[in-house]
This record gives C-alpha cells, sequence and structure tokens, in this order.
C-alpha cells in the first residue's frame, strides 16, 4: 500500500497553526509583516508573488509587495532591502529570484539581515544550518517543508540511507544538510554522477530536484522507498509534471508525492510558517 | 602500484611557496600577522599552538600566541578578539578549541571578523562554503589541505564517488562541501550509518574522520580506491595511528595517506597559507 503524501492537506493544517499564531500576536499588539521585493515582470515570478501574497494576506500578515522596475540599481535595490532591514514592522524579506541580468543577486541576499532572512538564503543562516548549530535561525523553505511532510510519516530515520539528487542552493544542499542533521546517511547525486540509477536504488528517502521531467522512473526507486519529487515540469501537453515519473513509480514506493499537490504547497506555507517564527523570535517567543 | 601521499613533503612544497609570497609581501612593506588565542592549559593545545607559533615564525609571518587563564570570562574573551579584528597588523584570528567548560565556542567564532577568520569556522564562511559561493573567502584548513593533496594526484574527480566518514563541524562537512563543489557525487556516513562496508566499498575517494582507530579495514575499501585518512588516534602501545588500518588496506588502494606524515602536517601548512591569503584579500591582492 502506497501512502500519497498530501502536501495540499499538511499544508492546510501547517497553515492552519499559521493562523493561529498570528492571532495570538495580533491580541499582544503584535503583527507579523513580509515584505517581498519583486523586480522587473517576469511572468512565473508575478505568479509565485501574487499566491505568496494572497496566502499571508489570509493568515493574517502584514504582507508588503515592492515591485520594481528591472531598471532599479543595484545601490537602489540595496538601499530598500535595508530600509525593510530598519524597518520594526517587517520581521521576514525575500527578494523575489530571479533578478534581471545585472543586478547581483548574492550581493542582494548578503544585504538581508539575516534574522529577517525569511527565505533561508543569507549565508550565514546557510552555514548554521550546514554546521547545524544550535538556536533559532531561518532555512530554506522547501527542504523545511519536506522534513515536515517526512515527520508527518512518524519515520525512523536515523540511520537510514537519503539520496538527494540536485545540489542547488535552494533545495538540494540545504536538503542535504538537513538530512544529515536528521542522522541519515546522505548521498548527493547531480548532473555529473554517473550510475545515478544504482546510487537512487539504495536510497530510504529520495529528493529528487533536478527539473528534469521524469529522471527518475520505476526501477530508479528502491521498493517501499519515501520518494519525494521537488520538479515542477511541463510534459509534451504542457501538463504540470515532477522529476519522477509518478504512474510508474506510484506502486513501488512506500510513500510518494504528487506534482502538483506535493511540495509545491509545502513550500508557500513554510514561508508564512517561517515568517511567523522570525516574529516571534524577535519578540523573545519561542516556538519549539 | 600504491602511491603513498607524502603529506610531509607536500607540505614543504606548500610552505615554500608561502614563504616566498610572505617574502613578496615584506618587501611591499607588508607582514602577514596571525593571532593565536589558546585558553587554559590543555597540553595538546599547547602543543599544536606552539607548532603552529614555530612554522609561522619559519615562513615569516608574525605570529602572536595570546595565552589566557582558564578563569578568562567570556566577555574578556570576546574582548580580546574584537581587538584583533581592529588591528591592521593582524590578518587571521585562531582561537585554539577546545575552550573550557563555561566559554561559549560558538559566540567565541561568530565574534571572529569573518575575513580575518583563517581557521573558516565562521557561519558565513561555512554558508559561503557550501553554497559554493563564488569571490574569496577562508574554508576550513584540514579539508582544504586535503583538496590540495587530491589536486597533487592529477585525478579526474569529476562525476566519480567520494565517501566522508564523519561529519564534524571541522572535517566532515566541510570536506562534504568541497567534494560536492568538485562536481564528485557524495555520501556522508557517520555513526548512525548502517552497512558502513558496504557504503565505503564504492568509494573512489575515501576521507576518513572518525577518530576510531582502525576503523576501515582492507574489505571496505575499493581495489583502487584513494584512501585520505584524518585520524589520529594511538594505538594499544601508544604509538601514532589513523582510522585506516594502513597495513591491511595499502596495497588494495590507488593512493593512501599515512599516519602520522599525512593529513596532519598539510593542515598546518593549509593554515600558513591562508593567513597569507587573507593577507593579501585585505590588501586586494589576487592569488588565484
Amino acid at each position: 500500500m502506497t501512502t500519497i503524501i498530501d502536501g495540499k492537506q499538511l499544508a492546510k493544517e501547517v497553515n492552519a497553526q499559521t493562523k493561529d499564531r498570528v492571532a495570538a500576536l495580533t491580541q499582544r499588539g503584535i503583527t507579523p509583516g513580509l515584505a517581498v521585493i519583486i523586480v522587473g515582470d517576469d511572468l512565473a515570478s508575478a505568479i509565485y508573488v501574487r499566491n505568496k501574497h494572497k496566502k499571508a494576506t489570509q493568515l493574517g500578515i502584514n504582507s508588503i509587495v515592492r515591485q520594481l522596475p528591472a531598471t532599479v540599481s543595484q545601490a537602489e535595490l540595496v538601499a530598500i532591502v535595508q530600509a525593510y532591514n530598519a524597518d520594526p514592522a517587517i520581521h521576514g524579506i525575500l527578494v523575489q529570484s530571479p533578478l534581471p541580468v545585472g543586478l547581483d543577486e548574492q550581493a542582494i541576499v548578503a544585504t538581508i539581515d539575516p534574522a529577517k532572512d525569511v527565505d533561508g538564503f543569507h549565508p550565514l543562516n546557510v552555514g548554521r544550518l550546514f554546521a547545524n548549530l544550535p538556536g533559532k535561525y531561518p532555512v530554506s523553505c522547501t527542504p523545511r517543508g519536506i522534513m515536515t511532510m517526512l515527520d508527518s510519516l512518524n519515520l525512523h530515520l536515523r540511520g537510514k540511507r537519503a539520496v538527494v539528487v540536485g545540489r542547488s542552493r535552494i533545495v538540494g544542499r540545504p536538503m542535504a544538510a538537513m538530512l544529515i542533521n536528521a542522522d541519515m546517511t546522505v548521498s548527493v547525486a547531480h548532473v555529473y554522477t554517473k550510475d545515478l540509477s544504482e546510487l537512487t536504488r539504495e536510497a530510504d528517502v529520495l529528493v529528487v530536484a533536478t527539473g528534469v521531467t521524469h529522471l527518475i522512473k520505476r526501477n530508479d526507486v528502491k521498493p517501499g522507498a519515501i520518494v519525494i519529487d521537488v520538479g515542477m515540469d511541463r510534459d509534451e501537453n504542457g501538463k504540470l509534471t515532477g522529476d519522477v515519473d509518478f504512474d510508474g513509480v506510484f506502486d513501488r514506493a512506500g510513500a510518494i508525492t504528487p506534482v502538483p499537490g506535493g511540495v509545491g504547497p509545502m513550500t508557500i506555507a513554510t514561508l508564512m510558517q517561517q515568517t511567523v517564527d522570525l516574529c516571534e523570535w524577535s519578540e523573545q517567543l519561542g516556538n519549539d
């Protein structure tokens, strides 16, 4: 019996908790504030930002979307980030990727106050995660959402094998760090990996984040494995699909995320959760 | 034919380059400065610090050893680090580990100016490495020294399998990051790993940093593998030995580091190299 990991349902549960936490803060006169900066007119980015804004507003978060023209200079963008850094009403700052050519995205991310780095992309927060430092700091939302999914399955992860396919800064690398910190034996594969299938077949937990449609097929999966598909690809008919051939893998996996309705909704729910975390932490309130 | 990777000889070559670089800087009126802070009277720490001081002095680096009593307070230690941060004659600052109980080592490390973090332990530098950011920043010296060793073998690493046994902040984790950045497929194993031997036998490059004497034996190694032993253990006769059973593994490996005379000398040579890097970078001089 394969479990389909219902990201939509789990996201609803996380969002319900977030909404309660926002309400509790609001009662104390505090409203979590999220500033999203979007530069230029990339269509996909506009949709992502609109979805984040809508969800934040639904949950009672004060969501500010700052739309800037593609002609904005690096210095102007830095100044805007610094203004949000200094604004006590803003607890989370997010610069929507990608930025137009000519802007240095890494330099902008490094300008964000690490305590307001709601995406968890600031190298200081990346380093804290990778070194598994104690304390409270934001981390990348997609892998954090995946950890919430794994937690929901009540698995015994310690000592088991995880394989992460993809080594991006946003998903693959922080995912590997979180799984190492969860005491799993973790392998990181990527575009240069030879004999990928041999490796993925060893995985008790397989996370695939490559953007290659249906890269992972039935024979690449160990029977009973937990399969997490981060892909958001379009098939030949323009239909949204993943990096995993869901139909082929489905009854071989122990649990599997669908696309859509798997990792995607969890990422945005985690972003909202983390906005409220940052707000609580800034108020010296715990949430663990 | 197995290559014994002669860390002592390679360290000599690195040190010779470092000495030349120091001489070139001195001619321009700049002397690289290294401040080593040691707290309390741990015997092993005292030996390490003495060796660093001796080597730095030999190479023409201005080495300052600041010995503090175990009774020093966190605030006093922070103030001393901050004074070195502000001192333009000091390019590298190192706080010898371990600190006496009661002092928060992570908080002290986070106080070091990341541009003077010669050990590469500051979470900002850890994050830069793990995210594989471009630019110049210090990294952990033991794994950097191991990368120099691998470079000296002129291997084709891309796409090959690496297994790192141990997930410490100082060796295992940054080692894994560097090998991922070198386009290897990397697995991280540790104390909770099951079937360790199965995993290590897949490694083209095997790095062992566990502190468990002779954990890796002949049958745990793939024929022809490159075996890097970070262990500095004492056998039952008090003799220095490694995490790898050198005699058993020797003629099965393609190349192997001895203990002593392998990774150890490279770590200290890399520390000196990185002190001079920091000095050159602070002067806006390139070295790549």
